[in-house]
């Protein structure tokens, strides 16, 4: 009981979630992986094992969407079979597994951030949207370089804001905008920069929905738009196979009106063609398809 | 006294709105004009005249970028020239001047969106952004042709919600939106169409922030971008003569935050090379510069 009471309050949390990224949720699953191989009551290593097994598929059904969640815990699992037999050993080979997944991942994303870092002349102008780690990351590491920001406010949940927080923070001189205002801002950027929850197997970046316009109109006007993420992003799948959640439309705060759907699809699909590049920790790559 | 007291109110109203367009504002504005020019204290008809044309300029001056105040407004400075001699007279000339004016521009925007609706084929579906007294008359008249509507709530004020209040009481099925969500549904469109502010002499369009975006991710798509208004709102100016009006930062609701500037520029401008076709009560034109 003592087990459940534990997997239930994290499969809760992941699946409430709305606040966080992808790979930041993923590291968190890690992170109540680490702790139920410690804490759930086990006769012996067999079953650790299988509850160790079951509580990961768990937690990658709480947001299948999520592809870093998938990809880090299918690595997870993969290591599961090299577990030592005795109990106290296997809970502390699956604990640090875990943390040793956690420290592969903030360390991709550090990487990818000064993969970024490197394109950007000293007090250049960066637009995103949303919320991301990697561009958290990626506004620490320029800070000292003077960059100045454009964010939007991302709605419905307005993730921008905790954005503008942290660049507030950093000292980064920040214009905040409405996700409308992106067209006409984007021509005082030098840059335009976007993690993302998934990148597709054709180079397509699933995120949330408003950066396809930020994509189109920095196009539009000769801005260079990249994506910046950790590897484990990536995807086999085409854009067609790829569920976009929708959420609640109440977060939209409309009334309810007869004939009128509120509709709150949380992400979309910015085609490659519309991507100047994508940057990962192995470097920044211009043509999909040829790793840097 | 009882004139400045008139006066004062309509000015602060015309100020104040941030909720009608541009067209229904200028009526506004005529029918404070005639409002006044029957009860504006006045021991003749030159010192009515003198009065009037200082509350008309005034009531331009409230809202300079608003051309269709400007435009309206002057027409019927202009008519002041043959206004009767005697105080009787001349308020009826003035007030039926007025009037006169209301009526051919309510007239336009209804021929306006005729031509628009014409352009329909029965149960097409039509996205929209913001909210213009035009888009609500075509919506009118498209109704009973079994249309859909996608609309955008419009941040920050929302006008959206009232657009979709009006498809609600039409029965006109609607799918309402995050702006951000532009981009993601404009596909499932026949037809993008907007009003506008302000149509410019290079045949660009200003209207509210996001405007540009749903051309953008229109013409990414295929779907045809038209922009349907009255001719008053034509203009001599070119883009960068603009002033595109910024409202209250406190708008956005974001929190003060050291560094971060929220930005609330309403208007932006949406070039020509982006617009299918100019729809007004002349008809539609699908390349500038040549009318119907």
């Amino acid at each position: 009981v003592g087990s459940e009471r534990l997997e239930r309050a994290g499969l809760d949390e992941i699946t409430a979630d709305r606040e966080r990224g992808a790979s930041e949720l993923a590291r968190r699953c890690l992170a109540l992986l680490a702790q139920h191989a410690r804490r759930a009551p086990a006769a012996d290593a067999d079953a650790l094992h299988a509850a160790a097994r079951a509580y990961a598929h768990a937690l990658q059904g709480a947001r299948p969407s999520m592809i870093p969640i998938q990809n880090l815990l299918e690595r997870w699992l993969a290591s599961l079979d090299a577990m030592p037999r005795n109990l106290e050993g296997a809970r502390s080979y699956l604990e640090s597994q875990a943390h040793l997944l956690i420290e592969r991942s903030r360390r991709a994303v550090t990487q990818a951030a000064e993969h970024a870092v490197a394109l950007l002349a000293p007090e250049s102008t960066l637009i995103t949207h949303s919320l991301s780690s990697t561009i958290r990351e990626v506004f620490r590491l320029a800070a000292p370089k003077g960059v100045r920001a454009i964010v939007t406010e991302s709605r419905p949940r307005c993730e921008g804001r905790a954005l503008a927080e942290h660049l507030s923070t950093l000292g980064v001189a920040t214009e905040y905008l409405t996700d409308a205002q992106m067209g006409a801002f984007v021509g005082q950027a030098d840059l335009a920069i976007v993690g993302a929850d998934t990148v597709l197997y054709d180079g397509s970046a699933v995120n949330k929905a408003g950066t396809r316009l930020l994509a189109l109109a920095a196009r539009d006007v000769g801005v260079p738009f990249y994506v910046c993420y950790e590897s484990p992003k990536l995807c086999r799948a085409l854009p067609h196979e790829v569920p976009l959640e929708e959420m609640a439309p109440a977060e939209l705060g409309a009334p309810g009106l007869a004939h009128v759907t509120p509709r709150n699809v949380y992400f979309e699909v910015t085609p490659a063609r519309l991507i100047t590049g994508w940057i990962t920790e192995h470097g920044v790559c211009v043509e999909w398809g040829r790793t840097p």
